[in-house]
């Protein structure tokens, strides 16, 4: 067992092998079966991935979805990063299965977390007041109920709202609530697929036995690891920071306007950055074992980067309803407005990542 | 004189007298006049207030519009701060009459000056490549030539905009050029109306002769000016500027589809410490001599303040044109990031007023 907790810029910190690299997937696996469970018992009610504490709530006990999710991506990630020590051919089989399932299980939730993202976005910039409560708490939009596809959303109050920024929402409500129901139906079929029952096998198989090469459980992580962490690095060093630390730089709605419908190529690089961290921080806990305190500068980075992503994802769904046919040109407006303010989120969440970044000093792993 | 130059911060400086604000009086309207004598020979084709610099360049020899608002605007700023020592019956004739003035001359190179920032910024969120050559070199919007109306702005290039930018950049030029034809209009019917004729003999006067009261020559100049620093600062200490000093913070667009047709009312406090700021600086010229060198710090304030006024008024300006009947959607989509755009750069400039503003030690003038 490596679950002890080690001091990352320890030099001396004892090997951590292959062995922990087995325990942690087995953890997650046996994770991910007890949210399958969970999920099955609850009848998938939950498959947007949010409980009454709104999108996002960390840890959520209740939230099997997010807990599938959550393991998924851990599996995933330590596949990825610790291949050498692994059956090549069951990794390769299997993570292409986790790449589907993880895509798969997240989009709902990632539609009504847009959503809400840009109701409340209309709401700030028809300056309307909202209550002093936590968010989600207060904005239902992700609060599904019943076993069907996911009741219509109880949106903020649009009294406030101008009738281009009540249009705009109502739009907005339109097409991602039908996205989300979509892929609320997409997911509970793949969830009953005999592709899902496949990779569900192969997991809880993972629960009991990880198939490491002969070598594997002797092996040191550290290097993988660290493999991994200069990957963050490199790619860190490669985004333009300097430019992100000047506040109010006006890059992130540069092609605002731009006749080229493809989300902006700038965000990519951020993106990427945004997986390597989550790498980074999968491959930490499978060296520090997953009690180990967070590392507060990490996560803080990390969440610049989801906010990032969301912002630019929500940015681009505003693009993406103005150009709905027949529109009024108030609606249109308003989805103008709403686009250049989600483009500003862009770049805040780009400033918050460069001040939280100056600040860090990643731990070696 | 009071022409030496003196350390504000010594308060050991030798007093100031009324004398000062004769001589200075007397040299702003040996100024106006030169100008107005310039800006006749050249047959007001000028009146814009952009020579081939473009607008705003400072001290620029060639533009008469320009020193003509500049000498106005300083011998109504003195008028003001000084109040007491000049004739209360003079006085409060001539201050309406060089508000008058002021404002009138200023209209049409404010039009010009927006529709170009406007174009600009249509052309940034394009993404379209400017060559790299100083602002208003390449753009002319505010090149006027001939001696009737201003001939049609050099507008950038549409090439590379959507139909969106396009349409929007075509009616912004119209709406703007339109109402810069009518400012010029107004302004060359003003200078030569019977009003601005007695205004013109006042100043005439006003360069040899200043009105002062019997104890005005001998006295202390400091108690007005310092009166004037002290409205400043409370008005500067009144605004907003822990949260403008938070990069991001999303205040300025917070209004951007409110119902209220009317400009944010969250920005005129900052125009106030704007025009209160000018007050200070012109009474610092009063005693200080216009040879001192210029506080930088104070300048910089000024700059970001100016920068806030005119991103406000082109923020209206795109969300005025978005009322236009009968535009296509597209167009008003354009408008709604133009406006949020000009929104943020007003967010943008109150940080600029805030960084410039922590580092300034005000001179005590």
């Amino acid at each position: 067992m490596a679950q002890q907790h080690l001091d990352p810029t320890d030099p001396l910190a004892g090997r951590v092998t292959g062995d922990a690299l087995a325990d942690y997937l087995r953890a997650q696996a046996t994770e991910f079966l007890r949210a399958l469970r969970l999920h099955r018992e609850t009848g998938g009610t939950a498959a947007n991935g949010s409980g009454p504490q709104g999108p996002g709530s960390p840890g959520d006990p209740v939230d099997p979805a997010r807990a599938l999710r959550r393991a998924v991506r851990r599996i995933s990630g330590s596949l990825h990063t610790f291949r050498p020590l692994l059956d090549a051919d069951w990794s390769e089989s299997m993570r292409p299965e986790l790449a589907w399932l993880s895509g798969t299980l997240a989009m709902e939730h990632a539609y009504a977390a847009r959503l809400e993202r840009l109701l409340l976005a209309l709401h700030r910039l028809s300056g309307a007041v909202f209550p002093a409560q936590p968010k989600g708490a207060t904005v239902g939009a992700a609060q599904a109920g019943g076993s069907g596809p996911p009741s219509h959303p109880a949106a903020p109050d649009r009294g406030n709202l101008t009738v281009g920024a009540a249009k705009a929402g109502a739009l907005l409500e339109r097409q991602l609530t039908l996205a989300r129901t979509r892929a609320h139906s997409t997911a509970l079929q793949a969830l009953g697929s005999s592709r899902f029952h496949a990779v569900a096998d192969n997991i809880a198989v993972l629960a009991s036995e990880v198939p490491l090469v002969p070598t594997g459980a002797a092996t040191d992580l550290h290097p993988h690891a660290t493999a991994a962490q200069e990957r963050l690095t490199d790619a860190v060093t490669a985004l333009p920071l300097v430019t992100a630390g000047h506040p109010y730089n006006a890059e992130a709605l540069i092609h605002g306007l731009s006749p080229d419908p493809a989300p902006h190529p700038q965000d990519t690089p951020w993106h990427q950055v945004r997986l390597l961290l989550r790498l980074h921080r999968y491959a930490r806990e499978v060296i520090q074992g997953t009690n180990a305190p967070v590392d507060v500068r990490l996560l803080t980075a990390g969440q610049a980067l989801d906010r990032h992503r969301d912002a630019s994802e929500a940015a681009a769904a505003a693009a993406q309803a103005a150009r709905t046919p027949r529109i009024a040109p108030a609606t249109a407006y308003a989805l103008g407005v709403l686009h250049a303010d989600q483009r500003h989120e862009v770049e805040a969440a780009r400033f918050a990542f460069q001040q939280s970044w100056q600040k860090q000093t990643v731990g070696t792993p």
